[in-house]
């Protein structure tokens, strides 16, 4: 199973796809799909949009993992983020992926971390758990790979409860 | 010059597809994009993408005018209309038309209105100014061809500048 995590943003959309293989995620590819803030913004979402069906096109996931959007923050960078997973979710739905989403507290949690883990702490924690030789980086990369292994941890939690306990 | 309003919103999404002519705009299409509440997000969002996408291919509009989002309405329905705005202004500039926002002071400032109209009081002037023979129903319809109406202004604003004054 390939999962295709992602950090929506309008200036760098981090993008984590991993691979099931057996109870262990491997990285297959992370990365950031980046719009220059020169450019107008509906020029820099078609050009996300481009870089999503791309990532689409070549990994195929069978679910894309995608931090939910909140506005606690600064409202105009909240546009953005809110625009951009718009454009991810929607392609990714179109595409026939299935579309899931979680808070930035659950992924922080499936990483190991709590809500007040910084972005560097997020880094190292995906570094470990994916055996990487390096840190992931920049730090929207690692979120996205954490977004996917929040994924693969909720199935994993999924897959242990009672068959009773189902719906 | 066909211009292409459009209200973003996710379960109603109003367009208004404006023809100018001379000095005068005419309505061609006025109507509204809907998806069901009971659909999962992602996949009322690719519907709307697609919609949006009939839109252009049939209208080929020369620009797409959108309503500019803002925040102090509720967070929750800000988000929809966030995405949904998003994906119409990737799409317009993917597919080659130039984009545009307004403000919501604008758009009722072009109709006649002030920012404190109502609903009722845009469908009305809207009315008006198309010389449609009934008001246009839904608002967000309505709304949407405020938006293109106040594009088509600004043109004749900008084309009745002194030429010195331009840059």
């Amino acid at each position: 199973m390939f999962v295709l995590g992602i950090d929506p943003g309008l200036s760098r959309c981090g993008y984590g796809v991993l691979e099931r293989v057996g109870h262990r995620a491997e990285a297959v590819a992370i990365g950031v799909i980046t719009t220059p803030p020169t450019d107008e913004i509906p020029v820099r979402l078609a050009r996300l949009q481009g870089e999503m069906r791309s990532l689409l096109a070549e990994y195929r996931p069978d679910v894309v993992a995608i931090e939910r959007v909140f506005f606690q923050v600064n409202a105009q960078t909240a546009i953005g983020v809110a625009q951009a997973a718009g454009i991810a979710m929607a392609e990714a739905a179109g595409f026939g992926s299935r579309v899931v989403e979680y808070t930035p507290n659950q992924i922080k949690g499936a990483v190991g971390g709590y809500g007040s883990a910084t972005k560097e702490q997020v880094q190292r924690m995906v570094q470990s758990l994916l055996g990487l030789p390096n840190l992931p980086r920049p730090a929207d990369a690692a979120d996205a790979a954490a977004v996917a292994l929040c994924h693969l941890a909720h199935c994993r939690f999924e897959e242990r409860r009672p068959t009773a306990a189902r719906r």
